[in-house]
């Protein structure tokens, strides 16, 4: 299979999946429901569980096993984007072309929904029937660490502090590394468990995780300036520090040492090292 | 022992275990730290934690051991509270008599401070060393599930859209079941999943739960007349819908009727029963 097909076919795994699962969560009132589907289900690349499933399956293991921990990991990504856009935090009022969640359905829902959407999360992980409960317990461990105070949620508080101050290429590194890297390292931390990783397996993927995640984010700011799409005049970018050429070529930098950080491991990473491709060659 | 001394020595276990979780929380940078300390060590009842300690002794079961959920379960009350207070919700300044957590530090601080709790609480169940993994992905699973969009979040998304809409008695009940008895019930189902409770055990007990958290929502809504507390009139709660005089009942008929519940258990439900009765009973 083409490795284009291959990454689109567990993006449309993930997104049905998503789908049947909140098509079967009978409860939720409205407009609760309706705010949290609104996002969850928007077109959005679903990245992170894509890595979490090929990490998987590079151990040899089905990937549908995988995926309420895909699902899990793409609603957290949901809830720190529903709640990145508040009026508190980035102010944004689009959000993938259309308007944000808290526009659509007011500031109070959409905390609501992002709450709602960690708290599922958890127990959509749990409920997982195809691992012994030791391995549920260790991958949904290594989604929620990597997801709040000691990993995403640490790089929300270093960004929201960096507004209006000095930032040196360093912080901007820093907080890549917390805002954009740690979730994309619970990801393919999170497979590798599922696959029964050895410790060196771990290290390597996690060394990947990290350089890539700073890769994405360094792309990110790249691509707000091409697009003309930077929202906030306030937030340093990469591109504000170090210029728009330097910026590519960081971006190159850390996806060439993401794929180094494949090399060790004796299994086939093809479709790992296209991913990481994929994302420093993406136009949007 | 005298049973306010076991309730109060319970709560002080509760406090001391939250504070030493948080000093050997190393690596959440400031003021994220600061804000998720502010609000979970400060002087709350512990009231869910204790019912969940409680329940778990019931069955003769170390209290110890559940120590980890209790403090999950405080996270995810104090997690609720941190969200609740902010402007977009019930814009409350203050909380326990100091201000509320965005007025300290700031909308956007407090939003994070609540979703880095609720991300702690999955992790610090599911870190339990205690009991058998089935156990603890089941106990979490049990907080999580009725604290998210099929139970107190659903309770939050039915009282933010009553405001200034005409509501019922019917419609308080049902508020005050999903908004404060679902965590209530969260917290005494944990402990009996932990306290390996058949099922029928498990009913009883979430029946207690119900009753026992409506009764406590109409002491709320009662406490805030008679102390002079109510923060916002937009809000419609069971004494301008009834009349203190009959909110006072009817507090005392789900109490009774919570009480009641516990009559099936062939346990000692004596520390269960003078929680109910504290409950009913207090003045703050």
């Amino acid at each position: 299979m083409e490795l284009k097909e291959d990454f689109e076919l567990k993006s449309q795994l993930v997104d049905s999946y998503l789908r049947d699962l909140m098509d079967s969560a009978k409860g939720i009132p409205e407009p609760l429901f309706s705010s949290m589907k609104y996002s969850l289900l928007s077109k959005g690349k679903h990245l992170r569980p894509i890595l979490l499933l090929t990490t998987l399956e590079m151990f040899s293991y089905d990937v549908k096993n995988g995926l309420p921990f895909a699902a899990a990991i793409e609603m957290i990504h949901t809830y720190s984007l529903i709640h990145d856009d508040l009026p508190s935090m980035d102010n944004s009022d689009f959000r993938r072309n259309l308007p944000s969640n808290h526009k659509k359905f007011g500031d109070g829902m959409a905390l609501l929904a992002g709450d709602s959407l960690l708290n599922l999360a958890c127990e959509v992980a749990l409920s997982s029937e195809d691992y012994p409960a030791e391995i549920v317990n260790e991958a949904t461990r290594a989604l929620f660490i990597k997801s709040g105070a000691f990993g995403m949620a640490a790089g929300q508080c270093l960004d929201l502090n960096q507004v209006n101050s000095e930032v040196t290429l360093d912080d901007l590194i820093l907080i890549a590394d917390y805002k954009t890297a740690c979730l994309i390292t619970a990801a393919v931390q999170c497979g590798a468990i599922l696959g029964k990783a050895n410790k060196e397996e771990l290290n390597s993927l996690t060394l990947f995780a990290r350089n890539l995640g700073i890769a994405f984010q360094i792309k990110d700011d790249i691509l707000d300036v091409i697009n003309n799409e930077k929202n906030d005049e306030s937030i340093t970018t990469f591109v504000d520090i170090i210029g728009l050429d330097k910026a590519k070529e960081l971006c190159k930098i850390y996806t060439d040492t993401a794929i180094e950080n494949l090399q060790n491991l004796k299994y086939d990473t093809t479709k790992l090292k296209y991913i990481a491709e994929l994302m420093l060659n993406r136009v949007r």
